[in-house]
């Protein structure tokens, strides 16, 4: 327990395609509902799931136990959010919105302890959670994912992709898909958000970085795992509930 | 929003088997997430769930709003736990392990403002939530329903049936199948069990009152509700988290 | 502040009738819109409120820092209730639904610590606030009251009234006017309900107990102080919040 | 309840002036106790009220059952508190220190999906409650007002009020009688205020936009109103509370 | 992970006294700072400390995670309060103030499934924490601990011990102390008091029970320990606080 | 009650250093733990400690109550930060990474009601915590600290010494450590740093300003206070519950 490793740095290093679960209830018991499958990582979401600051002390460990990667997702790059959730005990961050280099280098600024970066010192439960260890070997360790989901990221991406620390991308294809004009939506068809979706995965790998994906249906996340995605979200807590609520009402009303 | 009526005993009154949802996490958001499946009622756990009396202040608000009843079961027969939940706003009280006339009497009567019962005056959030009409009808609205689960429950129904103001029963299967030496879980199928929760049902029927099962899957709550069950539950959020993930990643990770 | 002395035994000792304040909303900064109003006493209502035990720990610090008494209404007479209400640092109880002197007795005995009760040893957060004097004066300076509510309570009165360690009644209008025959309400004027006020609070008096009475209106209030009542609460912060809005709507859509 | 419409765009479409409640207290109690009241719409205040992100979650279900447009005035002009709080459901937004056109736009962008503005799709709550339809009218139905209280606002108010999807302005009577030499407080007298104020009415109104005012009382807010204000926030559940408490107090110990 | 054994059942078996640390602050970063010591058992006390029932769901995960077992102090002994504790995933029960074997059976049974007891099925949390193998080996491995601390206890103890499926006592010496006449605290030096640990220690031996001590020093734990105590408990979190400022101010203070 | 004087201006007034506790646990009953030892003044870390906004509502009363000044750092340089824990009562604030005197500027103006600063108005706490003198008072008693703790602050310091209204500098010596290739740790001995540490309280000293720092022993501490640091800041909350959960743990189980 007093070591810093961060699963998913294994499950690359394997050459796998990690599975990620996704956290938008604040609450410890769907948390461990959520942790017994077998999730490569599980990530919180402080953008748009309900989840906040304080929620993560609750979490993380549960996550942890589990032996999953713990990641969080911050609601925008700022370096409070940032730094208070590796501290919280965060494996990793992923940093939605980012259109440029220059943000790109202030998130993953606020990633490292220096000189790497500029993340200031105070791993309040990290140290406790992973133990002496931690600080060391925590720059090594620590996953940062920038949001590719606009067209300024689209035509920055090599730039953003230069950024020394970077560990990847994470596309977001519900914010992709409207900034090129198909509107919201998980498991795109659209052949040009298929190809933008391509494009970043390809120059990604070029780069000798990962490329991640959110989608909602395990079947359209194995396909994309299959043209070397190198994580893939399904889902999410609050969906599972959702679908799981409404089938079962539907199946019940059926009609003979 | 001013009228305090009870959607459930609209559903029963026009001979409607009601479908019931399970809440065991204590999250506003988790709730919300069930409350658009469109169930008959929506029932907070304090027993076997995790929410706690605080959480009813933020859930119920959200059932209210779904056009559902709301349901508490209180954690044991006992007059803070029950007269709290109904103060909260709950139209209705599953109250566990009645085990005779004299426990169905002490949780009916707490249901119950004088004459008929002995429930103290202060509905603070109901008032707020169903307006001034809420104190005159609500002995005549309120759901009482005695969980029969216990071998003395079942030796002392008659007389548990008996008790005024007792709305119905809620079979709870998973203990009912420990008491008679079955082990627990829900849908059995083991004949001495079934024979004993068909008693259960004629007996209470033949009382005039309503009884309730609680089930795990939709068609064996179809069955159930076609043989003449008032209510079933089916499932429980945290239990279509824990389902949706398992079934997500072991269809992601299944070899081809 | 290392002392523990009670500031209504101060009011009571010169002669005054004490005004209670009324906390229903389970915040802190609800609690100190109240608390610097300047009220003798402030209770934190368990039973019709929706503070819970948690509440407590946040909510008697600011009762405290204005210099009035802190008190909690239990939701009913449990020991777990009450004790973890004075290791939380409550100057005082309020009893419901005492019926008999039995009843009386379970809940004093709860309050003071042995040879006078069975008050259990480990006052948490009292001894922190109120420094080392805090348990060897906890008996004398703790305040009991029972509240009288029911045709019982009437009927054992005095019997209750000779229960060592209680410190007076606390009289619930509401309730004893329902139990009567005159359905709820605060600021009774049935003359039955008077009377039976009045009888209960010159028996009181007679026992050498202090009396003390629940009132909607400080008119109301005025009216029994200056009849010798020894305590009147008069409405709640929720009463405040709607009396405010309601009249603050209506106040703006008048017509002219 | 399927449909998202913002009720304070019927108001303002059939001519009226809303009136609007605000929400200082982090409570759910407190929330109903206003909600009752018949407000247009309810403001929570997250910027000098104490509630935070998280109370959102529990306070917007009680605002929608009440009928009332709920609007969220964030701490600050950042894109994570104004999406998060439209993704929770907030119908509307009211945004602190504007002081530039550029202010305001950076704002607006915040509130509307593209190809309007910049606002990420994840509607958490936002869908639950309000159904499919929520993410193709929220561009129409969401209002945004920007805060006029400084010098700077006023002197860059005609370029503000130019951007495109502002619904129009909040005057902050405090902050903006501060900024101009007359120190903090509500319902200014000022001759130079009251004609700033007219000022900033006359020139939103000929820009075609709304503007509202935060009054203390209610005759305020009726003058005001009667001279053309579109939406006027009279007083807070806090100051409801503490104005409640100090009347009683004062009125019962009034010498005769 | 998916196994559930006590690990206090191991220490016990291999003949070790285990060194029980004690929560009274309901946060999770104290019982992550508290976690690290490498403790036996960590107990969560729901009667003298300050956590309540929710606060087990968050700090259950951290001890579990510590590889400690995890023990609930209960606030009284009542069914809900026990079952609520085990189905949330304590790995054992303290009850406070058995006085007659009614009350340990009222306790054991409430902690054992049938036929042995009568828990309820429905281990919310603790399956999810132990997996599929909890319940068929929960009676087996849960510990059963009922604090002896009056004078009835004493005089009932053999009594007492005999209830079958009880683990062992657990003397609370502050309420004994108090009950033979010598005031409440801890780490005992009067013999009267000393001898009736003794006794009840060799009591609980000879009967082949545990016998375990609440302590307040290490050395004097060392030395109960060295007489044969099978577990004790040291201080707690919050007293490492008091005692830890306490002394960082005096250090400082101190005249040279 | 009713006045705004902070405690920490009396001590500096009297040539005294002041020693302050650091609230890491955000628990109303770990502050009560901290409070009772008599610190000059208890920061609540908002940054690398674990509460938040929410937080402070509950902790800063406590703090109150004990006579110490209140403090807040925030989690970096934002006004809404700064500006709620100013409105909740906070009587301080200690800004993070101040590297240039724009920072200063920001962080100070942020402090300040017009026209020394841009503070908004509207204390919701602290016009109830410290009466109708706060507003007046504010500018003249509110502490601004700014942490030196980087190389560029170092090079900035006697511009950043400059701006007016800021009344000293914060060293943070473990960020400040590392920023000269150090790495982490508290009371420090390398010559280099102690050369920084004397270099910046010997300027900020010359410039008129109070000079503090974060420490992790008394006797460092008293050595830095005998040398005219003006304030000490003496380790944690949490770190007192793990230094005592160790120690506790290593004295029991040493071999004899």
């Amino acid at each position: 327990m007093a070591h810093f490793s961060n699963p998913l740095r294994k499950v690359w290093a394997e050459g796998r395609t990690a599975v990620n679960g996704w956290l938008a209830v604040p609450s410890v018991i769907s948390a461990e509902a959520m942790a017994v499958a077998g999730w490569d990582s599980l990530t919180i979401d402080l953008q748009h799931g309900t989840a906040d600051y304080s929620d993560l002390l609750s979490l993380l460990p549960v996550i942890e136990k589990s032996g999953a990667a713990s990641m969080v997702r911050v609601p925008w790059v700022d370096e409070a959010s940032i730094m208070r959730a590796l501290d919280a005990g965060a494996m990793g961050i992923i940093a939605p919105m980012i259109e440029t280099a220059a943000d790109a280098e202030r998130f993953v600024s606020s990633c490292l302890y220096p000189p790497e970066g500029r993340r200031s010192s105070g791993p309040i439960r990290a140290r406790l959670a992973f133990g002496a260890g931690y600080q060391p070997s925590a720059n090594r360790e620590i996953v940062t994912l920038a949001m590719i989901e606009t067209r300024s990221a689209v035509d920055e991406l090599e730039a953003i992709l230069k950024v020394p620390g970077l560990t990847g991308v994470y596309i977001g294809p519900s914010d992709l898909g409207s900034a090129f004009g198909h509107g919201p939506g998980f498991d795109r068809s659209e052949p040009e958000v298929l190809e933008l979706i391509e494009h970043i995965r390809r120059t990604t790998a070029d780069a000798g970085l990962v490329c991640c994906l959110h989608c909602g249906a395990p079947d359209y996340a194995r396909d994309v795992a299959a043209r070397g995605m190198n994580l893939v979200t399904i889902s999410s807590d609050a969906r599972f509930i959702e679908a799981g609520a409404m089938e079962t009402v539907k199946a019940f009303r059926r009609t003979a």
